[in-house]
């Protein structure tokens, strides 16, 4: 078949998670593995701690996959397993955790560096 | 803990994708259960065949948790499993399609007709 064009210039295919997922095992390091508009769509593997950060501007989407997650917050805890998501509001500290591993997806519109800091969104790899 | 409140309205929590699947059964009546910057967060049971109709105006992005989906388009078929996702870009033609059943997470712009058809936009329910 022709595939289509996406507006924001990759082409339209589907995306195995899982397939995704066994193409790397860096910690902390997000894969760009579709886009939503002008948002990215991430793949990340999470191991140990992240930073404390906030993204003024955006939300930011955290889908568990495989694994346990804790997204830290200021005032608790949130407990996150396989099927689970939570989104953090804009303006929200918050350090991301996981001390067995974990498996996510994240989703961020085009442009947000994963910590609020520009200088960590070179990290971003297009898989 | 204080639940933060999201920019958008409804309070930040977890959300269980599991838990809240099994709260209804209706195909094609999508449930809100979440949202993201100004996008709403789907869940919906697929059975059988939606109608054939494009956003002009947004990407559509389908994630499959459960069952099987065809994303049927004009010059071809997309077949979807678990862990498999589809953005169908703003303007395609597409018709969803399940023959066996298959639960989804959906990801909107508010305001966005499931079918691009603003009467359908009725049929969205808050879970």
């Amino acid at each position: 078949m022709t595939k289509p064009e996406h507006g924001a210039g990759p082409v339209a295919t589907k995306i195995d998670l899982t397939a995704a997922l066994a193409t790397f095992d860096e910690p902390w390091s997000p894969r760009i593995v579709g886009r939503y508009n002008r948002n990215k769509i991430f793949l990340a593997k999470a191991k140990g701690e992240f930073v404390w950060h906030s993204h003024p501007d955006t939300d930011d989407l955290f889908l568990v996959l495989e694994g346990r997650l804790t997204i830290q917050l200021r005032d608790g805890d949130i407990e996150l397993g396989p099927g689970e998501m939570f989104v953090v509001p804009r303006g929200v500290e918050h350090c991301p955790r996981s001390d067995e591993g974990a498996s996510i997806l994240l989703i961020e519109p085009e442009g947000t560096p994963n910590t609020g800091d520009p200088a960590t969104a070179a990290a971003e790899v297009e898989l």
